[in-house]
Parts: structure tokens; C-alpha cells; sequence
């Protein structure tokens, strides 16, 4: 049943056509992958996390030779109202500079992107000032950067389902060309405070239990980080909205376009990783418009942020690794993801005990 | 100063030399790396361990330019009489099969040394069965495998040496021929049990703490290999030998050579990437004899054996990875050297704040 996606105007075609996509993985394709497990040249399970997340692509893919060829990382850029509240370490400057940074190749996800042969998308979601031209931005503006969601909604409801959409077609495109496994990260000065706000709409935790030091802010700027995602909270009747209402009021374009990401590559049948805290939080958007989207996502990490382990309990993700990282910009996610080929390489590429010629256990 | 070899008979001239050369990674080359990498485009620390790993691969390195070039993984394969206690799941001819499955590259670490461009070489150091002739076996036999530790001790301290050098001079080789970064794994039937009495014997832990399923073994069998083990450490004294002595009464040839890669890479100022609980065992053995090797090795993961959170704790090692693998053969090293790829990638390729003319904290 495709869900009514209440508090968005309109039609909404490519959104509503996306939900009415996505089914549930098949429990029957996890349990043959399971078996294939069991003929492979190992101890039963010895493989652990690699073989669960093996056998959720075969589920994802329907086959028993997955593919994550092509792995391709989508990388959102916008800005945030926010910030003229003072929230964050860094001027809002940093969004544009770091965008510039990514596509001259100078950025951790850069080089993280190299080391692990993952292509990567960049895409301006509106960035508050102009960037000069570039062959390697993906230019998809919703506007220039949103509203101060401490005193207004940050984007109208119909924005917020443009830069759903937006990112439903981006997935569809490297799709299309061959990409089977995407990955999302962004870029955003005043984003953590966004996506505080979002875990509090969804979840009701407090602002004090999701709210973190983003970039790195001191005692004094987490203390008014906290206070104005609880006055926007109050201000916007977070708890009380829908996921798209709550995307309008707090959210950000980078994390709408992730959230259609989510659901895009659902639709798709193909499996989504996600980065960080901003990134979980579109996931969890993405979760609560359509709970069977979470069967196509994998968790690539649990960052220092506590708002993050609180958005994973809520979507039932446990992240493959808890590295300490908190950057963003997709670089969790780009390892994960090479913790999946490896699942992938290892379930593909085995040899079975009878190939092999490898006596079975309780043979003694 | 070089610690007498205690326990081992003779002058060791390979080992003595080893060990010589062995010296503390310096605390200066850590600094410099941690002022570096404050320089670079992301928030101080935003990259957790992997900030830690690259730096202190500087520091063993003693560059600002460090390299993780032809990464190998070193494989030791050999068999262990202790098997004849009905120890394991499997049978012994297992250890052979196996070890022609990883040159037909049909195992579990073919397939992820392939997914991760890593070099595997796969060594016989004392498998029962002759092997069939291959190119890519480098034979380094020391016996048609070990003696039944509950009965006698498993090798002479001369054969403990021995394997010990075999090691040395395999990462000396491999580091001639330019890599920059060695990981150890093993494949023996029996030797879980061997790990747990080195386990008992270097940290007094009871048998019951440190020994655990192995292969997966059932509840049975899993107390039948707790007695083994306790029956060895009373009859072998183990908590009051010293490391050659316990390699000797209760170890294995692979194990040897690996505590052999973990001397041989500190003295060359390579980093080695540490398997599971066998290879924990390995590096345990090499940090008692010399525990200025410590600060070149790195754990590449926690498995789900409880006697490698012993180990690790006993060697103040930090796991990179904890997916609840517990197969060996080197597939947890695989994955750890890609992070640690990934930590040297970030730090070698990001640009300054200067070079790409990113805005620094604070500048609000």
C-alpha cells in the first residue's frame, strides 16, 4: 500500500510512482543466500557481518550473483539558515569552499573515493553563494541555502518534495548507467543542528540527547545548539508533524535529496549506504514515509555523534563500524561500502566444500 | 637493550639480530603527523582512527609521506598433534585441503585479497600431508606438524626459533621487494587450542575465560578443549615460562612464523596488520620477547572469540573492525589494511586549509 504522503501539496507524481515502487525484500531470497553461506569453504557464519550483508543484497538484487559494480557516492551540498544563530565552528563560507575542495580533489571524501574505486557525484542542492562552473558539479538548486528554521520554516512543503525528487532521479540516473551500489554523504555548515531537529521530530528524544559538536563547537555554542533546535522544536510542533512536514520546517535540501535517494534506490531494488548522522537522518525521513525502504539500507557507521546512535535504534540499523569518525561528506560511507565488496567478493568468489574438495565439518 | 632469549638454546644469530634492532616507535614523528593533519580540510580529529593509524604509521615510517605500497598478507599454514584430543570440528586433512584451496584462490582470503589488491603468499610451514607441487607455495616446512601439547611439548625450542626466523626472513623478503605493509593469517586445524594455552600462559587467565569455539564446535567437544588446556598449562607450567618456552610446550609452527613477521616488520619499520585470536596469539608471543615491537602492530579486528579480547588487552591493542568474523586465513587483516589504506590515503592526499583556501574554525 503506498502511503498518503500528507503535508505535501499537490501531485507529486515521481514521488508517489517511487513509494508505490518499493516492496519489501524477499525473506526467501535471504534464506537461499544463507544456504549458498553454508556450502562455502568456511565455518558456518565465520564470515559474520559480511555474510548478513551479503545475503541482504542477493534479497535486494533477487539473484544468487550480487553485483556492487560501478559503487558510486552522491555527495549534497547546501546551506542553512541556521547559522546566522551562531551554531556552528565554521562560517557558512565553508560549504562553497569545501564544494570547490571536492571537485579539485583536496577533500578526505577525495581521497577516501580514490582509495576504494568509488566514483563520485557531487551536487549542488543550494549552496548559499554562486560556484564557478565546473564540469564536475551536478547543478540541481532548490535556492540559496534555506530559511532560519529557528524562527521559520525552512523550506515551503513543495521544496521539500523537489529536493525528494531530486534525488529519486540522480539514482535513477547513475542507475541506469550501471551503478549498483550508492552511497550518501553531504556537505553543510548548520547541518547537524538540522538533522538534531529531525531526530527530535521523529523520535521525541530531547534536544539535549541528539544534539552533538557537529564540527566541533565548545560548551557555550552546544548550549545555544540545544536551545534552538528545542525552540524550533516547540516553534514547529515537531513532534507532532509528518516527515515531510518535518523536512520543510527543519530540514535542508542536501537531506531531502538524500531521503529521495533512500527511497529512490528502494524502487530500484538497490542497496543504499549511509553515511553519518545528516545522512541517517534522511534515511530515517525516508524510513517513516515508507518503513519497507530499510530493508535496501545499510548503516556504514556509527559516528561520535549521539544523535546518530539514536536515529540508527529508530531505523533497527546496526552500523558496520564505529571508527570514531564524525566528517561527513560521504567518508563513512565509502568505507562501508568497501566492506561490502568484500561481503559481495567472498559470497561471489568461494569456492563450496565439494568444488574445493574441503571435508565438512563433523567429518573427524 | 636486547633481552636474553631465554628459554632457547644456542646463539640465534637471525632472532638475536632481530631483536637488536627493534626500537620504540619515536613520540616526535606522532606529533608531527598529528600537526599535519590539523592542517588538512576537515574538523580537528573528524576522522577518528583513522587519524591514529596514519599517524602512527608516520611515525613507524618516520616520514610525513607515508606508504602502504604493495600491501601482503602473509600465510601460514600447519597442523597440530593436539588435534588427536578431538579438539576441533573438523579434520585434520582440512589444513591441506584448505591450503590448496587459497592457491586455486577458492577461499575466503583469495577472494578479499583480490577484492582489496593485496598480495597473499601462501607458506607450508608443517602440514602433515606433502602438499602437491605449486608455484605459488613457498615451502618453509619445520615438521609434518607439531607434537600433541597434552602429552609432550609440541616442538623443540630449537624448532620454536627456528619457525620464529622463518618469519623474520619472510617479511625481510617481502619488504626487499617493496612493500610497504604486511599483514599475518593462518590456517591449522587444532591451533584455537594452541592460542588459548599461549593465552593462559602469558596472562594467567583460567582456560575456561580464553578458549572458545574455534571452527564452532559444540558444547561437548568446547569442554573437552578446556580440560586440554588446563591439562597443558599444569603440565607444561606455563604461567611460569618464558615466551620461547611457551611457543615451544604449547604452539604451532605457523605461530612462530608469525610472531617471526611481527619482530622481522619492527625491525624493518614496517607495519603488520594482525589477523584473530591465532594471530593475537603470534603477537602476544613477539610484544613479551621484545614490547617495543608493540607499537608497529595493529589489530585489525575483534572476533568473536573471547581469548582475543584477552590478547588484545594484553597488548593495549585497540581493534580497528569488530564484525564478528572468526575465520582466520588473514580475512580480518584484509580488511583492516584497506582502512589503514584509507587512513594513509586521507592523510597523504587532502589539501591544507592554505591550499584550498577553506575558511578555518573560528573564522565566523
Amino acid at each position: 500500500m503506498v502511503p498518503s504522503v500528507v503535508g505535501a501539496p499537490g501531485e507529486h507524481s515521481l514521488l508517489r510512482s517511487t513509494l508505490s515502487r518499493v516492496r519489501a525484500i524477499d525473506p526467501a531470497w535471504v534464506r537461499r543466500a544463507e544456504e549458498r553461506q553454508a556450502r562455502l569453504t568456511k565455518p558456518e557464519g565465520s564470515l559474520g557481518r559480511l555474510e548478513e550483508i551479503a545475503n541482504r543484497v542477493c534479497a535486494i538484487q533477487e539473484t544468487l550473483d550480487p553485483s556492487v559494480a560501478n559503487p558510486t557516492i552522491l555527495l549534497f551540498a547546501a546551506d542553512h539558515g541556521v547559522v546566522s544563530e551562531g551554531v556552528s565552528a565554521y562560517p557558512q563560507s565553508v560549504t562553497a569552499q569545501m564544494v570547490e575542495n571536492f571537485l579539485k580533489g583536496g577533500a578526505a571524501i577525495s581521497a577516501l573515493a580514490r582509495a576504494n574505486r568509488i566514483g563520485l557525484r557531487v551536487v549542488d542542492m543550494g549552496v548559499a553563494s554562486e560556484l564557478p562552473d565546473s564540469n564536475g558539479l551536478t547543478r540541481r538548486r532548490i535556492g540559496p541555502g534555506t530559511k532560519n528554521m529557528a524562527r521559520e520554516q525552512a523550506m515551503d512543503p513543495e521544496a521539500a518534495v523537489r529536493a525528494i525528487e531530486t534525488g529519486i532521479a540522480l539514482v535513477d540516473d547513475v542507475v541506469s548507467e550501471g551503478c549498483r551500489v550508492v552511497g550518501i554523504g553531504e556537505m553543510g555548515i548548520g547541518n547537524s543542528t538540522s538533522a538534531s531537529a529531525i531526530a527530535v521530530g521523529l523520535t521525541g528524544r530531547a534536544a539535549s540527547e541528539v544534539v552533538g559538536r557537529g564540527t566541533g563547537v565548545d560548551d557555550r555554542t552546544l548550549g545555544k545548539k540545544i536551545h534552538v533546535v528545542e525552540r524550533a522544536a516547540t516553534f514547529h510542533r515537531l513532534t507532532e508533524s509528518d516527515p515531510i512536514q518535518i523536512l520543510s520546517r527543519v530540514g535542508g535540501f542536501e537531506i531531502g535529496a538524500m531521503c529521495g535517494v533512500c527511497l529512490g534506490g528502494a524502487a530500484a531494488r538497490t542497496p543504499v549506504v549511509i553515511d553519518g548522522f545528516i545522512a541517517a537522518s534522511a534515511a530515517a525521513i525516508a524510513c517513516r514515509l515508507m518503513p519497507e525502504a530499510g530493508g535496501y539500507l545499510f548503516a556504514a557507521h556509527r559516528s561520535s555523534e549521539s544523535g546518530h546512535a539514536v536515529l540508527l535504534d529508530a531505523m533497527g540499523q546496526e552500523p558496520m563500524l564505529d571508527l570514531g569518525m564524525r566528517l561527513g561528506e560521504g567518508t563513512g560511507a565509502a568505507l562501508g561500502m568497501t566492506v561490502m565488496a568484500s561481503a559481495i567478493a567472498a559470497f561471489t568468489e568461494m569456492a563450496t566444500f565439494g568444488e574445493a574438495g574441503v571435508s565438512e565439518r563433523g567429518a573427524v
